[in-house]
């Protein structure tokens, strides 16, 4: 959508992060897709299904695939799926005899969901680190401007004296149950989604619980029967990457209200300048983790319309998801970023004795 | 807001759920407000922050209280928050000289937060007994008619055959990770709120903790630090009832889907009538159950709104939590409730052989 | 759902609307119901289609109808819709042999959904009536406080100095807008809902579009095809409801922005107090106003899903617009009662020159 | 975010708009902003604020200005808005003695906002333009197919019989007030924004009318006072895209029905293929309207939380915006094009009569 010689809009290098939409960039998911396809049909293989030569046909021809881009955005606009036509590339890629044992059993679900939460495992684990770092990044700050003296504000109003480490607590606390909670729901996403054509498995006939385990094992997931009508696994990360944004979006409030020049809490590396206003620092860091904030958590609410999904397979809810779930990852992924950086060069100014101020 | 006799709008003898919502009326409100303030004085009177006779007359005065509604609903016109009125006639109702011992070093938000969280663990023990009851009834179900053949359907397509058990199964498996995470969300749920003014518990001097601790054991809740600008433990239940409620969002449209004229795969109880065409049966709950999903899966994206909570307590973030999470509750009961209802009084019927639908 | 001798939850005292709220009782709905169906029996016998002493006994029937309350309960609970039962409730009141001549013609959508813009009418009249009295507010306010200096603050900084005739015209010109929106927007709102079963007015045979002409007449509505299906009447109300909450609430940000005492620059009425910090004077009105315009935002989304509604009637869309329209309408009515109430009370305190801050 | 050697994910091929995006690319923004620059000189100059001289060299900078894309991008990053950085190259550009004429007693969002509205301009009329295009198309079908028998279905049930040109009615009525209400917020909506630092145009001392007045007619824009915290202008127009897809989500919801195999009365074209079901002809650009729908009218609920704008600028807010207007237009256009292509493709099929169905 642009042509500027940048790959992207530059509003990205205010809200993205190219570390996290990476996950999200067409090579990701094709690449994930491929393993995938190689994980089905060793698993097929070793259960008998296929050939150990096709399966490692299958194999010499994912790793040199070169995909004809263009076949496959023209697919996906025409079947809603680019599987259909990947699984065709694909299929060309490997040649006769073999070509038959591609994609053996499998959906076009299976392929795109699996290889989401191939790249959603790495993406947690980013999260993961991005945290702790945070957590590790807020906790020096309060080793060495944690008995600074600031006032806590109630309601809009000045209440009552504390210290930064006080404020700080406030801060690391979320992210901490925020780490946990992570940890907790991982097990429930990381899993494989094999299903076939509607869910049962049986185009693989008594084998289909043997090779969904064979290609879990393979692809580092858990086991599961298949889910691909069952949203709430993709429901509850999104609503963690909301709470998650919530959270570091508090946390910019905080900044920019204790960054008030009449207020004067706080002082923030970076500040942004104005075209008209040359004295101005503004606190623009802190202001684009609230922006993050409400949009992520209002995608919250868009992403779990996906969970009234029709029947075996909706089309609606499942491009729904593809229309928010990247976006969701990549605004929190960006506040984390934001939020580390803000940690890291703040530094807090010990608040005026009430009496100074009316 | 009526003056029907009946003491809601009946609207809500649709869409309401009686059990839960009692959860919020303001009887159960202040009932668990009274308890939170007694068992403050007994923590208070057991570290010697005032007398046992004091935390007597507290416990008796608040057993017999009888609070001037009206004074209250003004009170909390006029400060955002009914505790200070609240307060002021729980201290009249104590009379002299122990009036000053209530409330001692508590602030509004402990009272009002731990207030809901008591309610919360007795709802959160009702929706896990309702989820419990509708795998039950799901489970009956496929019992009975799962071996009746269907056609599974993609992407509104009619795709291959399959049975009533395996549909049943894409409705019950959401269900048990409802309930797990239900289990695992509730220790962090279930704490108490004790912070005073500020959230420092300052105003309990060295006993803040021991207070917090002794208070979370007479009320059966958990032991937190104080959190209560830290939104995230309301965010996740909210997130949880918007989850559950997409799942059994989708259990209504497929009943829906399944139940039009043309594919007849499903009997529904109760089918509504129409005032204009006295041959329709309408699977009205199941469009009930739809309709409360999209309605609380959009309510959670407000409700995280107020997660960007300002400084030490936001009167608005709070407010918002006030507007939004009871009617999720409500929502969630309702849907569990029509959910029951449907899968006990529901039955499959055959799915024609492809060949006779073009 | 309450039982404190209030007739609707205390929470209603600080974000509830009497007025507006009172437009969604029971009452006020039955009693539009009841013009809508003598509207028709008369539209009807002026065109021939019932009989004149039946439109003048449905009509005397209308006038001393007493409902069963719980009957129409159960029956809205069971049908989706109260109109089945209220008509047979109607009919029985009407008597033979005119009991037939009821509701002839017409279905539950054309009753309910005309009885709803007969009052959006009135309560339209109520916005815009309010609109004005803020905008005057606002004027005279202006024209007491307009001279006085303040400091324009942009991002969250301090930027130049101008005067609260200038912050007063940011608050003013949307309103203004808003007022011009919604003469604009009436016309396509307060038409005449007819259809019949399918929205054919095939039931009134030739004379449906009569009839609806002299309905349309007789309520004081304009006339309109039948637009059941077409949500987009109600999705454009509930979108400016939206816009005017949102309004409001950059109103109430600023107040509660400026009435921080680290900046001073406005004093409001009615300041909340604290259970906790006697000397606090907290912004309540002006938070409030934030987390009413933060709510109503949020439901614009879920009323919009309404839009999707599914062939000539959707049971799912239509029971979603009764969850989200009527709260819109309160909090968008609460939100202007608190603007003029701010408007009235508040004044500005001139801006400390900038030297005196750092 | 990619590298795929296309330009964009390649899900834009299935839910995105080259045309409407394009608006927003790098490219078209940075000559929006020249464009502005340009006029606010040459209205300068008019009223001699600067000198002709200037106003020359500035256009003719502007014309063959090259910007540093990744200078730009890292202004943006650091400022929280392009504008300064784009500035100081733009004065790079005109050089010595005329650089300091460039954006004169503006500020950046001036540039930004009137940048923006420029190409809303351009863009609406791709909107009204296709609204008709489409409409022709309906009419068309309905020309050709009108007459065929459909079965009418209420609360998805069969209901009574009526014919196609029914059913196309209440999908071009919708389309044809959408056209409407675009006429009339255009003029609310193409106006000028110029303001200067805080919104007075005091930096043009007695010439900021006459000078918001020359650049408002240079550029084709209605005048207005500046308006940059009252965002809504920006709300009102997404409200309508919002609606806009809502009433196209309801034209794929109700083809996605039709299109079942058990009810057949439509026959889309392009059907999507599946990996797994040779037979399966999925009704693919129907399910991705309604998509497209839950996801613009859940994106109004976030975009309108904007026009919470805090004082004379909020960084937040206005990040907010960028983050949603851009995807909410290109989904909105990308929900028309595909109607279109439907209504151009689709065919009705006769309704079976409903003996035949159970």
């Amino acid at each position: 959508m642009t042509g500027s010689g940048l790959p992207f809009p530059i509003l990205q290098a205010l809200v993205g992060d190219e570390e996290v939409g990476a996950f999200f960039s067409n090579e990701a998911e094709l690449a994930a897709m491929l393993r995938v396809e190689v994980a089905l049909a060793e698993a097929e293989a070793e259960l008998g299904l296929i050939g150990e030569d096709a399966a490692d046909r299958i194999a010499s021809a994912c790793k040199g695939f070169v995909p004809d881009w263009n076949a496959l955005a023209k697919g996906l606009a025409q079947d809603g799926v680019a599987v259909p036509e990947f699984v065709r590339q694909l299929r060309r890629a490997v040649g006769e005899p073999h070509d038959k044992a591609v994609h053996l059993g499998a959906t076009s679900q299976d392929i795109v969901d699996t290889a989401l939460i191939l790249r959603l495992k790495d993406l947690a684990a980013v999260f993961s680190r991005r945290i702790e770092t945070l957590i590790d990044a807020l906790q020096r700050l309060g080793e060495r401007d944690g008995s600074i003296a600031l006032m806590a504000h109630t309601r809009m109003q000045r209440a009552l004296p504390f210290t930064a480490a006080d404020k700080i607590k406030t801060w690391i606390q979320p992210l901490e149950r925020h780490a946990e909670t992570l940890r907790e729901l991982l097990p429930r996403l990381l899993v494989i989604q094999l299903g076939g054509p509607v869910g049962t498995r049986a185009e693989l006939r008594d084998h289909g619980d043997a090779v969904a385990d064979s290609m879990a094992e393979r692809l580092g997931l858990g086991f599961a029967p298949a889910w691909h009508a069952q949203r709430d696994r993709i429901g509850e990360f999104g609503a963690w990457l909301s709470l998650l944004s919530g959270t570091l979006g508090k946390f910019g409030q905080d900044l920019a209200l204790m960054a008030q020049n009449e207020v004067g809490e706080v002082a923030l590396p970076g500040g942004g300048g104005s075209s008209a206003m040359a004295h101005k620092s503004n606190p623009v860091q802190a202001e684009v983790l609230v922006a993050l904030a409400r949009f992520n958590v209002g995608l919250v609410g868009i992403l779990h319309q996906g969970l009234v999904h029709e029947n075996e397979r909706s089309g609606t809810a499942w491009t729904l998801e593809w229309l928010v779930l990247p976006q969701m990852a990549v605004a929190a992924g960006a506040g984390l970023a934001k939020a580390h950086a803000l940690a890291e060069g703040m530094r807090f100014v010990a608040s005026a004795p009430p009496e100074r101020k009316a």
